[in-house]
């Protein structure tokens, strides 16, 4: 992560957007590259989470393949991702809750555990199924335990 | 990339979507990872840019941690991102044009110069500015083949 004064000196340009419909494109470009990330670990998440519950048949490859990339975008480095003022409460089109900036540490600790269960994840996934099952269910707590706290419910 | 027999075999479910303010959520979940893709290209590559023409300072720690966020991005396996139907004609709220399953192997071929392209970029970009500076234009020339190409113009 970047130091905070560096961290500090990207500012967050935020221009008024209408609550209805807003035009995904015309949001803040962090906040689009974040719900992009997120929609990457879902689309990964998704192909390895119907093997797991076994709604579609067991795939090595592609098992490897969904696992790898999560681990792949999990641990990208989030520092230019949450700049000050791209909460919920203060921009639209988010769902971030202003305790992240609150207790940052703690969210980019959230983030390390999700990096680090990918991980773990994407090193059995491809082996077999068992494999796959056995490391699911770290990936999903690390999901909910920062939903829990940072995500605005629906 | 996925054997075709298996790429195949992830069928692409379309909804009907209103063509006029897609709310971005709501687009299949292929498309929305593929547009976050890109988007963290540009929040990355939009900081290295601005170092490397002098509209910001040069700082060594951003530009490695953005530099290998690009590289990480851009060498992620799309298999899943790019299924039959989801292009311009047929889906809405993608520019993505119907060469790309024509010509898929140069398609495929054109990501993988940009990780190529990213990657050595994330090599040098760390350095000092001169680094930085030499490795830009190979990143922004696989850009520039791959949309001249394959997608959409406004």
């Amino acid at each position: 992560m970047l130091k905070p004064a560096i961290a500090a000196a990207l500012t967050f340009a935020t221009a008024g957007f209408a609550v209805a419909d807003t035009d995904h494109s015309k949001l803040p470009p962090e906040i689009q590259a974040r719900h992009g990330l997120m929609a990457n670990y879902a689309i990964n998440l998704g192909v390895l989470g119907d093997m797991a519950k076994g709604k579609t048949d067991y795939n090595a490859e592609l098992a490897a393949l969904a696992s790898a990339n999560l681990a792949a975008f999990a641990s990208t480095d989030q520092s230019l991702l949450w700049p000050e003022g791209s909460d919920a409460m203060t921009a639209d089109g988010s769902r971030a809750l202003p305790k992240i900036w609150e207790d940052r540490a703690d969210f980019d600790a959230k983030s390390d555990d999700l990096a680090t269960a990918a991980t773990a994840l994407a090193a059995v996934a491809g082996t077999d199924l068992a494999g796959l099952q056995s490391a699911m269910g770290g990936v999903g707590g690390a999901c909910g335990a920062c939903h829990k706290v940072y995500r605005e419910p629906k």
